[in-house]
């Protein structure tokens, strides 16, 4: 008999990162001590993106990474050419990580005729040929579902409230949610700072000014506390900076504004350096131009939280236990 | 050339129901002013269900009623059944009516290693051969990207806000959550109500009190208001039999309780008739044994809803349309 | 280069039990020379079935045992639920074990417009995330066609013979099927039983007893002989047990049963007990109460066929070859 | 408003034949008093197939017959690709029309490591693009259950029936099964006969001649009476031919052999009419040359059930309903 | 019976336009008599994609028209979400119009770890809810048989000569292919234009001069001749104005550059407009601005082909017959 | 814990042969060193095909070589029974090996109504259990992308061009494409020749001979070379033998014919050993009788191309770099 006929075969990770936020992907590859896999990307002359790994990935446990950051149709699009690429070069595995995943609030129909793109999303993983997805505080658990197959759901809450406490821990504080629909997130928050009160804000439209659209209500006590107001994304900033206002005027002592996705669309970045928030706490799921950077804001790096949960998937070890104490 | 090498086809509706709620199923056909299509449908003597149908359900527009009621597994079962049956009995299409849609708080996995029973039921159904969905009030609205293909989300609400409008509209009144992560339902109705101030239930671990594990807070003001205590569902009653106390110890100066689901397993019903609640309102998407009904409940009918949206789906009519003002 | 580059893969064994019938499931675990892995179970109030691992079950080669005894939907539901699971948990693979196949009588229509719900069975497992399927004496063979995928179709025939030869095998013997659809199985047994001679239960109306239905005619020769009336299950009891009348009736010396799946619904205990048969023999593929044993009742197990089996597609051995003396 | 948007749909029923059994396809034709959809078909110089139709078939329902005759590769082969392109060319619905269904013999596995041919003929007609499977006789009534759509299984049993009533309807009859695993098509036979006795052949070991390897037991009472011999098909006659020696030896007045397809295979034919059956009776399921028919054989058209069948399907009428009294 | 239990339907053309090139939908609109559905689509602050359809679509014979133009991932992920409205929204059919495919010269992997993202497409569409396809002019007709299902492949050459015809015929004529993997096509030109002769560009590394890389060698004649150099599109437009200027080089009389799609990245309006050719001749498949409009380049519509083929696939009409002369 | 619970897998090729072309898998096994598995085939009377494997195959990685030789349908047929077996015995992957990729040249629809037949093949290896593809020189490389998985594309080119290079490689060349739609192909060869000028045969209706359809025009030079005229396969060898006649008459030295595929069909070897060529060379990716060997016929093999192939899939190497230089 051949000496080929039977061998022990063995398990070979391979990481690969798109171009929206190479620096996470160098940054999660460090903490593993591997090498992004050497990629060719560029754009053709009419947009359409071209793709090819200089390396052989047959056999390999692929692990694929990109954020979904502006112009974010060309990032998901170029992920999904690089899994099609990973499918038909026999990768074994292939992991779609997605520290931000696009169109996740687009994840009911609202009115009829709606899409529903955060399901679309999933299938179009699947279509291309994704096994398992990876990705970091969805804006709904609910999403999690849309995927037939394996999604290793990632909390950075552990690394925000940790900053908080260690800033803030000795202040009387309350955790406040933007909007009436995001409660349970700061219900969570709220556990995890020791049972601090709950509050959030009602947009109601004012019936005393009939001229103006809307009001802000607060709803639970924040006078004379530190509020953490607390969401899973800042897009424009529009919401949650009139939240911080309207928490000051209810007689707040600090609003304190933690996120994990930076989105920071637009006038965002001047939203929120002006606002009466004493710090902005996000982590860097998403990338952020020097432009996008200010005195009070605080980034906080998810890269070893994804080192962590890509080894435990490689070695078949424990996620869940990542979010233990 | 014969007769028969060209035709124009007609389309034909015919609605099955399962075992668990004929009642229900009775009431939409009379509203629709068509028979319940004639079904032998029976146990084994080892419990394995039988169904067939009595007539040609060939080129059949069709809709399968079940709601699922406790024994809650063979309702599930007779319905994939059925919808296997119609499958090969070549009905042309196949909508699966749910007036309440088993597991569906099981909608994303809050620990690791749990399932996700409410998208493996739309798996399910789609294995068996359903082609659309018609629900009423889904736990969540993210569900509706579970099934892939049409879901009809038809809301209750309406219907309920209409008979509270009427009966308790004089009132000073506020729409009360009885927990952190429903408050987006509660803001709903209290948009309905024409802007009526929004609270909620926060569950705490009470400090002060060493030996008691929680204390109902409420967040929100309802001093002297007739508070509606809305919720999708009641199961076991005690969450939302604890809120209506809480609320009345913080000054309300009543409590009705409405939810579109009566699932009213084990203690609820006891717990409710004996509740500070001086009304409790729900539909009768489940069906209700007259040992489950007291005094203080109201039963609206989900029936002309069902009937108005599957009259609509027959004839291509638009379903969104029912619920506009 | 990392350590963690490349790596040596382990494959792990993981058994799982739902709760239709722990014993055997334990028996198989222990001739395993393995631990069940450690789950919570339980029925919500409204009798939707909750299922979590206690351990990490990431990368494992997991086998999922469940009798699909009654309440029978109940169990279906909660292996579907297991493996839904174990899908989203990460799972290497995924064997579902039916000692007892539910809805395999279901193989075909008898009649229009009835389901196929073996097929239907199959199409759930698949839609749940089953890769494969293990499974005891199914009513026909051709159910092994219904899943797209490997089916270990174990048979406990020769567990059966072996102790029929042991204790009858001087007899003269008649090898009797009690209905004409299942003599091919009854020929089995009889070259299996060194060429004894077959015979079969036809029933027929009778036409010279107008007022009577039906007549159970033995179509061979059983005069004389120890009759050994094979069945794959045994339901209610009321065809064999009217079989071994006729048996004796038409001379038979002795009648002993053999079936592998004692479904023993309704009064097939008693019918059992009290019938002609001086033996009824069966494996342990469904559980039996204390109050579903009697004195002429003999239980062989099947918990060694199933070990040496998981045994085998564990270490990818030849299943094959078990059945091979 | 144009015209163009709204309007009234026709069905149209379009009929395709391939080249294996063009006189069953053109009877069916006949009979539905439509024409056969002219089809260029021809062979490459290597064998492939070329396939296409002279007609826009778009929008139709179109029913493609093909007989699995010999070479029956080249049969099903072509039928695939007259459905692919009856999909690409956007025919409404593709009905598959199996007079003979091919490989169902391989409905299981016999043993290790065989395929299970016929399911696997369902899964090529899925993927090729069919809706529908119709089909007569099936080995087995299971195979409906491995197409995953509505399938007509179509009855020639009362054509045959109809025939042996009424030539032998005054003798006394019994029904035989050539082998223990058809029994169940001959006990339908006999009642359908009017309770006739059913008898079978056991092929043993016979342990009294140890040089010769088999005997053919007749199981049943046959003396003095005209048996029919019944089967689903006949191969190469061996099985069937020695079977009627068995019953003329047992005493049999006369044998009279039917099956519904007459395969007739290497020396079938000259065994048929070399034997001591009185008549042959089968069906025009697969085509019969001229030197396949011989003086005791009787022909039955099986295109008049194919056609009334076709007219159900396409006029959504009941199929089932053709096989009452 | 109610008046409900049967109907006629009736078919609804509904068409459906993204943003990429509104004013071909509304000429495809136009020359149908239709009106495009009204359809509020814009982009989030973070570029995620909205669409919604203003009135109900509900069984719907839906055509959703959309150009890959620049940016082209906006583009396709725009249709991609339009198609997912549609499906959960209940149209009937969807039907794909692509006037230019993109992706389409993505269409085989040249080297190994390359994605075949023409095929990729195909697959999200399907993913997404597409029934059927329709396109102009692939790149390489092998595109058609990515998509499983029909797929409408549009001709726009008869357009181009035509219009060569027209102008160019008393002229002595060569078809010119600009590089090898063309010429096919050319030849299709040759033979519509009467016979004319073939040529094409081969592009070698010129022996003679080592420091410069390619020549282009003209194979075939073309002296005195006036060249209708053809291509499916136009990107860059480096290869076809080198391939016209060698053309001049080896005597052509006269140069006409002739392509379907005029997708006109970076430099190619400077280049074209700057070039030897007398006449630049497209279609409308793709949006040009004024600014990429020069005096040479004439544009013909290709909305009256969509239009006819439109009508033909809602009224179940021949398409293919639209091309025979 | 048991031993049994972790174990270190070994991963196992096995290589199974189909009855077209047994030598070049017996090559094939000869050169990796392994035996090919043990397995009976064989047909049935009426030609259906039947085959088991006499080893086990659970966990192997398969490799399964069929040539779709005459006659081709059989050897397709028999091919996928082998995939379907292999799924149903658990073998680990299955990669299919197809030296010659069936109705390749049915690669797109040229006219209405036609059948894609490559994309089909693709479809059903997929319906029968295929995991990956590997085949050589694909009459077009699009058909690698009907396939949804991995494909192994191998190329013949460098094993024909090193024998050309040594035998031909001082004379003056030219490469030669017989028709307009393979110059691509005939460029790939140029440029392997060391850029060897191009040119082809343009086949036209000859407008000075009225009454004699075609003309074969070459385009290119060729006067005083040794022409090496190549193509993917010969089948009946009409075209190339033309192509070559046509060469000699416009002045070629001398004409080479190279292809991959020797189909070999009707006239072919007639034609090819009469024909003007000195030489004619193929490859063993097809069988070739006794009778289809001809003098001046070389033969060269394929069967270390894909036993490299096969050895680095097994070993997850590189095959892309089987074919760097």
């Amino acid at each position: 008999m051949s000496d080929l006929l039977k061998k022990t075969p063995t398990k070979k990770i391979m990481l690969f990162s798109g171009r929206a936020h190479p620096t996470l992907a160098e940054e999660v590859a460090n903490l593993l001590e591997v090498e992004l896999v050497p990629t060719t990307a560029y754009d053709f002359a009419n947009g359409e993106i071209y793709v090819r790994f200089d390396e052989s990935v047959r056999g390999s446990d692929a692990f694929v990474i990109q954020s979904h950051s502006a112009p974010i149709n060309e990032a998901i699009m170029e992920q999904l050419i690089m899994i099609d690429a990973l499918k038909r070069a026999s990768a074994k595995r292939i992991t779609v990580i997605l520290p931000f995943y696009g169109y996740a609030r687009q994840d009911k129909k609202h009115l009829g005729r709606e899409p529903i793109s955060a399901r679309l999303m999933a299938d179009l993983f699947t279509a291309a040929g994704a096994d398992r997805l990876m990705t970091v505080d969805l804006h709904t658990a609910q999403i999690q579902g849309y995927f037939d197959g394996p999604v290793d759901h990632l909390l950075a809450m552990p690394i925000l409230t940790r900053h908080v406490k260690k800033k803030y821990g000795k202040n009387p504080l309350a955790v406040v949610s933007p909007d009436a629909g995001r409660i349970k997130v700061a219900e969570s928050w709220a556990n995890s700072l020791g049972g601090a009160p709950l509050a959030f804000i009602h947009k109601t439209r004012d019936v005393t000014r009939p001229n103006e659209s809307k009001a802000n209500r607060v709803v639970g006590e924040v006078d004379g506390r530190t509020c953490i107001l607390v969401d899973d994304l800042i897009d424009t900033g529009g919401t949650i900076v009139q939240a911080a206002e309207a928490l000051k005027a209810e007689g707040a002592a600090d609003v304190v504004i933690a996120a994990t996705h930076p989105v920071f669309s637009g006038p965002a970045v001047d939203r929120l350096k002006n606002s009466v928030a004493s710090e902005v706490i996000v982590t860097n799921t998403l990338p952020l131009g020097d432009e996008q950077r200010f005195d009070t804001l605080t980034v906080l790096s998810i890269a070893p939280l994804l080192a962590q949960a890509t080894a435990a998937v490689f070695e078949d070890g424990s996620v869940t236990s990542l979010f233990k104490d």
